[in-house]
């Protein structure tokens, strides 16, 4: 265990944030395989996963070889609160020791066994045909409008565009987007239900400018991935559906 | 029942805001006599009445014949506060519907048989001396003020101007407004004490610009008359006094 | 009793802030000796004193002769927030009455007997051989992260800065100031621990740009001299030390 990476602070607190979502503790796997940093974790009812890619190019520095590192999302998420997101952030990963430095601060905490951390999910392989890709910010007001009035939300897709509809007990929501809102669109039929609680908390780490892809199926889990810091973070949320009953 | 009518968000927003410092369910009267939608309501304690009236002019399209619907004052203020003021908003009532449309949205609500809303009152005339036209964000600056000591404020007015005044426990407060703050005052005399509490939810809708006039008797209530979104929405309170004991 | 003094409404304000975070009611003194307006007082635990000099400068008009005035520190915080910070406001104290006007308000307050509000603290004789200047904002940041992982704070210096270093259970946080954030230090040793909850409440009247003069020992008390408002406004703490055991 002897990591050394630079990032800009707003890097490393996108990923928490979109790990916070679900999880309090997880693995950091620096330089295995393709990405810098690389994280996933299922919540504790097993209804949503998490994957989180941050691609090497995203540091400035980043000397590892394959390290595995427990870390407290909480934690993590209190000290880097306070830093400024364009300020660089350097973590040190040695001796069972994190620390966290940026300008004249240094930040210690003690990294967690990984064994001691709930195993990590495999991803899923899922068909699902439609493909939809719009502003994550677009996305994350229809989520919160829809929330107002019920915990569970449709979204469904047809030739004539994407839906997100909603109903409560005396009304209903109907958020149409098409060619004029969407980024890509492959106009494949689906429709699925899901919870309005999860994706409200999904939708946190993304704003307007974010771009969206959402792959969704028939009664089907989705896949919700974004693309945020300008690519410098990847996010990807697998949520299952709900059971529609007519 | 069938109405059709287009406007800034920003105008249904503060008429919305406006009956829902008193009730929570109103009628709306669209093109009903002079004004393109029309509202009034008394509180349940039947201390204080709302008259809400948008001119025709306020509406980019208005397509009604006296239609009265019945409306959940609070499902409406939810819908319209996600939409930016400045953006149109069309409203659509058909077969026991109310649909808001705001760009590529639709929320639909069920209407409510008016007959089930509570009486509408009619609304009072009243002989009440003192005219005095002012600024309404001083007045609510003076009503926030005064909240802090006093649950009771004096309104008072002779030739020297028009007072607003509170007593606490220990300690007393005066707000005095001559020809430098009024923008126009008969110099009448009149003086009411009123509840502080009302004053406070009436002056939640206006803001430092918008136009108040105030018409005051001895111990008699108040009207006050706002001018809002620079004459887009006319909302009038009425206000009945407290008893002043020596 | 009889004072009549005009300042800018921030200077007030400030000076009740620093009162406010440990008692709620104190003694002004108007002209007596070297400041315009001086206050002083210990907090019920004994743990902390606040002094507040507002030199004479800092006042338009002041009019006074030694004058002792007891005041309600929260009614004054009340009053006076809904003051603009650069808005002239007027204090007149007469006949057991205190009178803050700021254009066409006046506020009336009773005065509290003196001899009603506890005793006023010496001014204690410390010997602290370490001197520390620093920007306060910098200082305040230093305190708010530090809250998030102890309750309890070491300061210390050495010839190589000024540190501030706090311990959680499974964490740590150091701050080192060196000569780039410092604006001025004497490299003296001392090293003392203190209670978070107090320098928190302290730095809240601090912003970044305002002056810090902190006087360090070794398990003594600490001298916390903020100059607020550009020099109108002189705040000093004094703190006593935590007990640190090993």
């Amino acid at each position: 265990m002897n990591v050394n990476a630079i990032c800009e602070a707003s890097i490393l607190k996108t990923a928490i944030k979109a790990l916070k979502t679900l999880v309090s503790e997880a693995r950091f796997h620096f330089n295995d395989g393709n990405d810098g940093l690389h994280a996933r974790a299922v919540d504790y009812s097993n209804v949503a996963m998490v994957i989180v890619d941050i691609p090497s190019d995203s540091f400035e520095v980043i000397k590892a070889d394959g390290e595995v590192v427990g870390v407290d999302i909480n934690r993590i998420d209190d000290i880097t609160k306070s830093i400024k997101d364009r300020e660089l952030l350097e973590i040190i990963c040695r001796e069972g020791k994190i620390e966290f430095k940026n300008k004249n601060i240094t930040y210690t905490l003690s990294a967690i066994d990984p064994s001691a951390i709930r195993k990590e999910p495999k991803i899923p392989q899922l068909e699902l045909p439609a493909k939809i890709v719009l502003d994550a910010g677009e996305f994350k007001k229809a989520i919160q409008m829809v929330e107002k009035i019920s915990d569970q939300v449709v979204f469904r897709s047809d030739d004539s565009g994407f839906y997100i509809e909603a109903e409560g007990d005396v009304d209903k929501i109907t958020f149409h987007m098409g060619d004029a809102e969407l980024t890509e669109f492959n106009r494949a039929e689906a429709r699925s239900m899901f919870g309005v609680e999860y994706l409200k908390e999904f939708t946190k780490i993304a704003s307007s400018g974010d771009l969206l892809t959402i792959r969704l199926g028939t009664n089907y889990p989705v896949r919700l991935h974004f693309e945020l810091e300008e690519g410098g973070v990847n996010v990807e949320y697998i949520l299952a559906p709900h059971i529609e009953t007519e």
